[in-house]
Formats: structure tokens, sequence, C-alpha cells
């Protein structure tokens, strides 16, 4: 196990302006680009983020804290993207503010003594703990970044003709 | 084919950046963790893409603009890592500088009429076109970022436990 709230803190924190460095200003093809019918596009994979940020995370790690393993957490609809249309500038702000409200409710419960062994109920999964929420967090954030950068490199896949032999991202 | 070279140059001018700002300050347990034995840290990966961009990318493109087909490519070395111990920092700032030299060399070649059929030849993959080098440089770029956040997203493997079976960068 590695987990450690500080080293996360680190992630989830910086995440955000990572992504809005990286994404604001690039032209619609990028942004609008996906693999295939039924795959996210960058955007969508943005206002993914913003709905978990918003359902998700700290929600359930207080569903945790307050009914335990009695009820299951309410389920969230993954494929869920309510966010009237907007630019990438204003999805990756929204995020941001989110996130940066998010962590202050986690640094709040942290200084409450936090039980990280504490468990609740996914109505799928069973039984989690709250350490395990908290790297998924964490891990989520990065799958995404991952996913983010795969769909773009998706639109050069002709393009590098020969070096497609060394090219990782491609190779799926 | 989707190469453009205004989209191709969007993204190489924010790739330093971006990690720059995701990386700098991290705990050295993220800067320093990799998948197993022979497998590079996320340190090792900034070294790779700082080596590159010294020694393949502009170069290559100079040397097929001068060569042709008549020579191949000087090979490079993938795995040199020739950078004295420096902070994460300190190389970030030296792959978004090299990396502002490189595009500033780049924009200098587009105005004199650069002409993306033109062609060169690798020492192993033969003949390849300047369209493919530079679609390689942005795609490489994307492949690399995706190697920093999966060998993170590791470092939490069994911390996010029953949560991995919704988790795609570890399905690996």
């Amino acid at each position: 196990m590695n987990f450690n709230m500080k080293e996360a803190i680190e992630v989830l924190e910086r995440t955000p302006q990572a992504l809005a460095f990286f994404l604001s200003g690039l032209s619609d093809t990028w942004l609008n680009c996906n693999e295939g019918e039924g795959t996210w596009t960058v955007s969508e994979v943005i206002e993914h983020l913003i709905e978990l940020e918003k359902d998700t995370w700290i929600p359930r790690l207080a569903f945790i804290l307050q009914e335990g393993e009695s009820k299951p957490f309410p389920a969230i609809d993954l494929n869920s993207h309510t966010i009237e249309s907007s630019s990438i500038e204003q999805k990756l702000f929204e995020f941001k503010t989110l996130r940066t409200q998010n962590l202050a409710k986690l640094k709040g419960y942290v200084e409450t003594e936090l039980n990280l062994e504490s468990t609740g109920l996914h109505p799928r999964l069973g039984v989690v703990k709250v350490r395990e929420l908290l790297s998924t967090w964490v891990v989520h954030d990065l799958t995404h970044t991952a996913q983010i950068v795969r769909v773009m490199a998706g639109r050069y896949r002709t393009d590098i003709g020969p070096w497609k032999e060394y090219i990782g991202i491609l190779k799926k």
C-alpha cells in the first residue's frame, strides 16, 4: 500500500491547472476528436471530471462517514454530461474551482482525524474503505489524463507513418 | 491524414509547461517510482524528452532537408540519460527552454516553405517524410505524458481496492 494523504493531495491539487495549461486555447479539432462512436472527446472527459467533482468524491466520503455500511452510496451516472455548452476554458475553470473547494473539504475532514479504514457500501462493488475512495480519486485523475492524450494521439495514427512501430500509445 | 502545422505547434508548445505544472514540487515518491526493473521513472521520462529535444527532432529535420535520402540519420540512443543530477524543476526548465528554441527553428523552416513531403532515410525504418517526423514529435509528447501518469497511477494499484474494476489505466 502506498496511499499517503499529503502525496495524494499533491496530485489532486495539480491536475486541474496542468490540464488547463495543456488544453486552453487548443484548436477544436483537438478538443472534439474522439476514438470512434460511443467514445468521449477531450471536452467530454473534462465534463466527466466536473460531474464527479460535484457528486462523487466528497459526497461519497461524507456518506461513508455518516452512514458507514448501513446503506449503499446513491448510484452515479458515469455518462452524465449535463453541463450547458461552454468553452473549454470555462469548463477547466469550473473543474479547478470545484477541485479547490473539495480539497478544502477534504482537509477539513483530515483535521478532524479522518479514519482511512472507515468503510462504506458501494452499490456494485460492496464494502469499500475511505483509503480506497481517496486513492481512486487520484488514480481517476491520472487515468483520464492518459485518456485525453491517447485520444489526441489517435488523430495522428496514420500521419506518423513507419514510426508507429515505436509509439506505444497507438498500439491498441 | 490529420497533420496540420498550426495544430501540431499548439501541442508542442504546451507540453513542457503542462508537465511543469503537474510535476514541479511533487514528492520524490511520485518522481522516482517506476513500473519495475528496466522501466523509467517519471524523472527519467523528462530526461528522455530533453535528450530527444537536443539530438532528434530538429536535427533530423535539418538532416532530411540537407541530405534527403542520400544517407541515413545518425542513430540515437533511446536509453541515453546523460543529464547531470538536477532537480525535477531544473529538468522541466531545461525541457521548456530547449522546446522554445526548437519551435523557433521549426517556425523558421516553415517560413522558408518547408515541404512536408520531403523524404529522408531513417537507419531502421527506411524512407520517412517530414510530415511523419513532425507528427511523431507531437505523438511522442503525448505517449510519454501517458507514460508519466500511468507510472504514477501504478503506485496505487492495490490501494484502490475493488475500484480497480473501473480503472482502465491499471488493467495492463
